[in-house]
């Protein structure tokens, strides 16, 4: 059987065996394998929220609300925006895909950073358009703003935090960057991260009423998967322009939030406290990662997210120490496939970070 | 800003308010409401499953076992079919959705039924192909033969038992009718209510793997949604050959199934008798409906479901009467928007039934 063509520069992307399984292999048991590979927030999700959902277990049974109101009131709230500029995705990951099918296509060019979220370039692929990359491992704007003269992109990504790498762009060089773009190219900022970003510094935060108020072809993503923890349940939002949001909806599934998820998500906004305790508590064991980076005399990136990314020595290899801390069952992200002799480690609650500096310190 | 050009042919759609608060605009209480318009399982799903999933709600920050071993484990036992020849969406539809992206374009005929279920168009709108229906109401495979031949469609979906129409294909039939299709049309065997049709009569129960023993260019399309009580959740899955599922995987973005929504499917498998005795209550409730049709001399389509399609006569007009049962709290589908005089209702619990008849035959 023939298929679309785009198909063949696609990788399958071949889900191995849950990891767990993999560490269990090394005789290691359940209750002393530590993750903090996925950037979950090691504190899980309000309790508010558990409860929330427990009430409602019942309904499983029943189609999702599909005009999402109860989500969707509680993000306009928070965020001081219109339903018409909302829309929601099974995570921020499928808010891309609506992205990339309405506006690129086999003829377009996608910008995006040399080291950055690696969805862009999947879904990208999908569609069978171009990837241009920066060679800076930091967003350089400037070098953003040369490539997007020299290539005229459908879509610019900027990923504010940065995945994998931790730094953020500054909020006022943002707006600067965008004022230049030309109204046909869209400009995706990805906030994954930003809730811890905005916390540790206010130069990085992104508010993204403003940007909608500014800017007709910017889309703001949010998520629920990292600070308001629930990576589990798939929730992710864009904020945008409502005639971008219109095209967007076009493309969305009925359906596409369980009914579980979006109570999960709208009860998670109202206890705010809990998240920005979670996001203290990050900061202060955050601290211990730049101390040990120092002890080990080996370079940390400033993070504004939960995760550090620790940059190895030349006599040091991150796959060979990443697979020794797996054996332990320490489970921890090699970024050499991004190109980096370097690990990245979520930052997880004292007892998780205090296995990792134990460990770790025998092998670096 | 300019979209890809083939956004044009697809119209947004407006999710409104949900129609529960439509209803309660006419001064009706929630608990007064009772909708048999989505075709749910009226029986939620089976207590072990709201068990299991009770317990592990601390899990929602974690993300997805993306391998889905669980689900995998259980759905190949079930079906006696080895992991390679499945793939699992947020609902059939996403799989619908994957096939549409592997194998269409906008030089595809897709090829389908008159009436049938809305999302293979809307799929086929977001590739731009070009949709082929047959005339008559019932799955004529004579007539779909006639087509094939004459339009060369890259997909076939038949709809077995049918959406909204309740109707099925028998399995020789459809067997002998795929034994004509070339291997580089794809055939989409949709069978969201096959375990319905499966409990009533022998001769239209597909086997999946008979399917795919016998097939290269098959796929076969179950849910979790219907018989399973799981419409919330959002897990439906494809089974088909190798070579096929490997394409289809190159689409599937990752952790497109929550965590709750993997153990809520993977236990459900475990409990086939609590799927068993709503499929009998299901039929011994449906012969009220056909007692009531036969009251009000109106035509019924006999059903392999768990809903049943009224056809009213011509002094009866759909649109009004379901208007008129939405005032009074009662939700069933119009169908006049697939250009039938009929509604169809979903076969509910005995009292939510005795209210059907009880309204309805105030309005026929």
């Amino acid at each position: 059987m023939k298929f679309n063509k785009k198909l063949q520069n696609i990788k399958t992307y071949e889900a191995g065996k849950p990891i767990e399984l993999v560490v269990r292999e090394f005789g290691i048991e359940p209750k002393d394998i530590v993750k903090l590979a996925s950037n979950e927030n090691p504190y899980g999700c309000s309790p508010k929220v558990q409860s929330a959902v427990a009430k409602i277990i019942p309904n499983m049974a029943l189609y999702p609300d599909d005009s999402m109101l109860k989500l969707k009131n509680a993000l306009t709230k928070k965020y001081a925006l219109e339903h018409k500029n909302l829309i929601i995705g099974s995570g921020s990951d499928q808010v891309i895909e609506f992205i990339m099918h309405a506006k690129a296509d086999e003829n377009s060019k996608i910008l995006m950073n040399s080291v950055t979220f690696a969805m862009y370039e999947i879904y990208a692929k999908h569609v069978g358009a171009e990837i241009v990359r920066t060679a800076s491992q930091e967003h350089d704007l400037d070098e953003f703003y040369g490539l997007y003269k020299a290539t005229n992109p459908a879509i610019i990504f900027l990923c504010t935090p940065n995945n994998p790498t931790g730094d953020a762009i500054d909020t006022d060089k943002l707006m600067e960057f965008i004022e230049k773009i030309d109204n046909d190219t869209l400009v995706v900022v990805d906030g994954a991260y930003m809730e811890y970003a905005a916390y540790k510094d206010e130069s990085k935060k992104i508010m993204p009423q403003e940007l909608v108020e500014k800017f007709e072809n910017v889309i703001y993503l949010g998520t629920f998967s990292k600070a308001y923890g629930l990576g589990g349940m798939r929730v992710g939002y864009g904020i945008s322009s409502e005639n971008i949001i219109k095209e967007l909806y076009k493309l969305r599934p009925p359906f596409n939030i369980t009914t579980l998820s979006l109570e999960a998500a709208s009860v998670a906004l109202e206890d705010e406290e809990f998240v920005n305790n979670c996001i203290a508590l990050n900061f202060q064991e955050m601290k211990r990662y730049e101390e040990f980076a120092n002890e080990q005399k080996i370079d940390i990136i400033e993070s504004y997210t939960n995760f550090v990314t620790l940059c190895l020595n030349n006599t040091q290899n991150s796959t060979e120490i990443s697979n020794a801390l797996l054996r332990k069952g320490m489970i921890v992200r090699d970024l050499s496939g991004y190109g980096m002799n370097a690990i990245r480690v979520t930052v997880g609650t004292k007892e998780q970070n205090s296995r990792f500096f134990e460990l770790a310190s025998l092998l670096l």
